[in-house]
């Protein structure tokens, strides 16, 4: 049974921030349609156009964990690693510390 | 005539990437959807799954005309005002210093 007067330690939550885009090589047919809508607009100073995702999500666990269940995550579910490239940070809720921009090895 | 001697001024060009999310009030029903496939395999650590789009984009010109281009194309094109906030960095291709993170005043 519990002890009472241990309270049960609180794991630590994160808040990751994942970017997902397609690899530089793979054409985005997305971008092109908007790079044509801008341009049409008048904004021919536009070039380039890549449109891609951002994920944001909470995990709560220690931080080595939570990387490690991450990158799975990354690379199973929220990408897909044949097209896309996917890059994260992670910040402690309520701790300090900038957020460290991590390249997935997915 | 262009002065054959003075070449044309070239004018710097720009990188922005442009993060734009659902408001915080409003519900994300495609974060939802993601947040019970992720519980579904397992990760029951995970909450507040929220999804948005990235936008990466060249735009050639001077810094002050680029950001108020850039704000104008946020706010009638690439982003909704009324229910997703949009906010950009822009890293000048080929300059140093790091990118300033500017939100929008959409």
């Amino acid at each position: 049974m519990n002890d009472p007067i241990q309270p049960n330690p609180v794991q630590p939550t994160f808040r990751a921030t994942v970017r997902v885009t397609l690899k530089r090589a793979i054409l985005d047919p997305q971008g092109r349609a908007v790079e044509a809508t801008l341009k049409r607009l008048g904004a021919t100073n536009v070039e380039d156009v890549r449109i891609g995702k951002l994920i944001e999500l909470s995990l709560t666990g220690e931080r080595s964990a939570v990387e490690k269940q991450l990158g799975e995550l990354l690379a199973r579910v929220l990408s897909n690693p044949v097209m896309e490239e996917a890059t994260y940070t992670l910040t402690e809720v309520g701790g300090e510390g900038a957020p460290a921009e991590t390249p997935t090895g997915a």
